[in-house]
């Protein structure tokens, strides 16, 4: 054979692989397209369930029905994972309101975060001292601080493209800031919500108070970022108002929960897993549709495009609904745990935490010989306006599977609307759009199908 | 000079002349998300104005506000252009119903399209024939078809991922619906609403009888997607089953309006002119937030940008809001018309009128050298998470200035929730995300900066 017919020979077999993939994406997202089940399985998760924190009841109807779910679709083995997890109660009522002078009071909106502790009974009263972060604050002389509350009011940055950076940006002053207003003798904290939007709804979240001591754990609630401006122009004006607050929240015991596993197993690596996954619980505020109902969903329906496709993956397709991501990760670090007891060899592991709005892309947490090995399927992706690749992370969930081996990825939808709806009463099916969820499966399950084709590079 | 160093200042300016740009886009970026107006106007556009149909006091009310608010922007000159427009008006109650056996009826939504004639007042009651297309009602004989309303049922294919295929594919029946059954002999025509969304809102849109004459011009009206699958089951157990609608829709005569427009001269180049523009007539239900709401705040967006960033064009920036996009394209054509008559020099005319969605990018109407040299940009829009670039069309109301010179443009925002709302009582300002209207505006000022900094190609 001379080195023109084999030049064309391989140029016809890459042709034809081409072909064979492209085609095979067209069937993914027609069939997600025209025939996907994720709507409407979110539509039970979210509407008939409703919101799923850890420990609650409707968390354990969420795992009973996704496990259930997933065992029906055909060819599919579905189990429970036993995980503890803890059990963080709001108890209502919660109460705020602005004393501009003495028993002139303005309510605002609050929500306790996820994990403080509760007023007094009768609530808690001070003057507050405002500041726009952590170090801010510990540039104050305890003096300053002392028997106040530390009202952290630092905006998300509206000009960054990815929101995800503006959160990154932000966060801290939920997650640490009771810890370190605490130190300084503060009695409580009351922390602008965590989004870009400007309006009447509270985010809440989590929040650690680290190793502090229980008596130096102190009272965090969100307030909404209207109520946020609006308390800082009345501190303009006059420095002493005061700020009331009461909730009742409080830790309770652990108790046990589930990660929900279902796979087909692989027809000739069957020791390779290609992991998808989304977490199954969500705070206890909307119905959880975004974050991260949308992920479930859309995982859910990987495994079902592939089975109705009649599609025999060479490798392990597993789908991980983990619990708890959203206040402890614990049913992500029990998984990870059991596959390194059990020598489980992942080399995809794939997750949407990101919201249910048309995907853009994804991001990997992998070395350059894998990226560039993903990469080059770029131009596959492009009929479905699938342009973003990067390597800035994965997701919550995967990342206790890292081992310097299996490819972390995230898929990255559109970002702009999702921190107006995230771990507030906003976070609701309404704001999900059908197609939009669908084409975000269909991209996980093209990905899935790539990486099952070709494996990944050693 | 030897060459290397030749070569090195080469690069140096190249690097500056990036960086420069680079710095430009970022400004414009982060000023449209930090402080753009684009939200504030539509806001008053849609919520304090409302749907603007051509000929309609709430037009009037929106050239006035549009061309006062242009005209409040530092050295910026905003004028009217007349022209006359069509006035059909609704004329409610609307009515339809579903008769499953002798006096048993039920409900369905519709909205006559715009352009249809009334039925007569004590409206129409007549057999369906059911067709999927215009092809389909042609094979019949018009036996088949005289005396009996006419149901066009094609859905919208809902596997293309760009939704403006799906429309392309389906918006024929409601078009030219009318007119071809009308020449069969039909006396009315129902038209399944063009939209991907299964729910209860009909959605209007333009329709033509062509030179039908006026004794065969018959009514037609969009029914909603829930309504028109009802419909069809009921037909599919009952073909004699018999639809009730009346409609008291009319056409009245022209009457004046106007075009909107607006510029900054450019300092080196001021007869070349770069156009940005909407159209600031709507359908009569929702508000236009997204048709053309969107596009009308964004085009007066660019221009603020310019301004308040300080930078002097070297070509004259002209915004253009048209009127009568909807039905009739007469501030289009008007527009062009006296842009030839004056001899005007376009060298770009950038419309966005495809809802106010996250940005993803442009389609052109232009030569390859023009779309070579537009696209050696991209990487400029990358950061903005702008990929898409192609060779698809413009919009409606820029075609009429196509002269083979002039490289003509369309925002290309994601396009999965736009035919949700078009055309409906769904198209309200509540379904505007601030910040993807943002960045649609920001990303037609980086386009109109980049073709005023370099032009385009003779």
């Amino acid at each position: 054979m001379n080195r023109i017919a084999l030049l064309l020979i391989l140029c016809i077999s890459f042709t034809q692989a081409q072909t064979k993939d492209e085609q095979m994406l067209r069937k993914i997202y027609n069939e997600a397209l025209s025939n996907g089940k994720s709507y409407e399985w979110l539509q039970h998760l979210s509407l008939t369930i409703g919101h799923r924190l850890s420990g609650s009841v409707n968390a354990e109807l969420a795992v009973n029905y996704t496990k259930n779910e997933l065992k029906s679709i055909k060819g599919v083995n579905s189990w429970l994972q036993p995980v503890m997890v803890p059990k963080w109660v709001r108890g209502l009522p919660e109460f705020a309101y602005i004393e501009t002078k003495n028993g002139m009071t303005t309510t605002v909106p609050i929500l306790a975060l996820g994990g403080s502790v509760a007023t007094p009974a009768s609530g808690i009263k001070a003057e507050l001292i405002e500041v726009k972060s952590i170090e801010d604050l510990q540039k104050l002389d305890p003096s300053q601080v002392s028997g106040k509350i530390v009202f952290y009011n630092r905006p998300m940055q509206d000009e960054l493209i990815n929101t995800f950076e503006s959160y990154g940006g932000c966060v801290d002053q939920r997650y640490a800031g009771a810890l370190e207003a605490g130190k300084l003798g503060a009695i409580g904290v009351i922390v602008r919500s965590v989004t870009l939007a400007n309006d009447d709804y509270p985010h809440t979240g989590s929040m650690s108070y680290g190793d502090l001591p229980v008596s130096k754990r102190i009272p965090a609630a969100a307030i909404s970022t209207n109520g946020a401006n609006l308390l800082s122009s009345i501190l303009s004006l006059n420095p002493k108002t005061k700020f009331y607050f009461k909730q009742n929240s409080q830790v309770l015991e652990d108790v046990e929960s589930h990660n929900v596993i279902a796979e087909i197993k692989g027809s000739q690596y069957p020791d390779e897993i290609i992991l998808v996954g989304g977490h199954l619980d969500s705070w206890d505020v909307g119905d959880g549709s975004h974050d991260d109902g949308a992920g479930v969903v859309q995982s859910m329906e990987v495994i079902r495009l592939f089975t109705e496709l009649g599609y025999t993956p060479k490798r392990t397709i597993r789908v991980v609904l983990f619990m708890n991501e959203e206040n402890g990760l614990r049913g992500a670090t029990k998984y990870a745990e059991e596959a390194k007891r059990k020598n489980e060899k992942h080399i995809l592991a794939l997750e949407s935490d990101a919201g249910g709005f048309t995907p853009r892309g994804f991001s990997f947490d992998t070395n350059q010989a894998n990226y560039d090995h993903i990469t080059q399927w770029k131009s596959l992706f492009e009929p479905y306006y699938i342009h973003l690749f990067d390597r800035k992370g994965s997701g919550a969930d995967v990342g206790p599977l890292k081992d310097g081996k299996v490819v972390l990825a995230g898929l990255r939808p559109d970002s702009q609307r999702y921190f107006d709806h995230h771990h507030s009463e906003r976070d609701t099916f309404d704001a999900v759009n059908k197609r939009e969820l669908e084409l975000g499966a269909a991209t996980m399950a093209a990905l899935v199908y790539l990486i099952d084709t070709y494996g990944i590079q050693e």
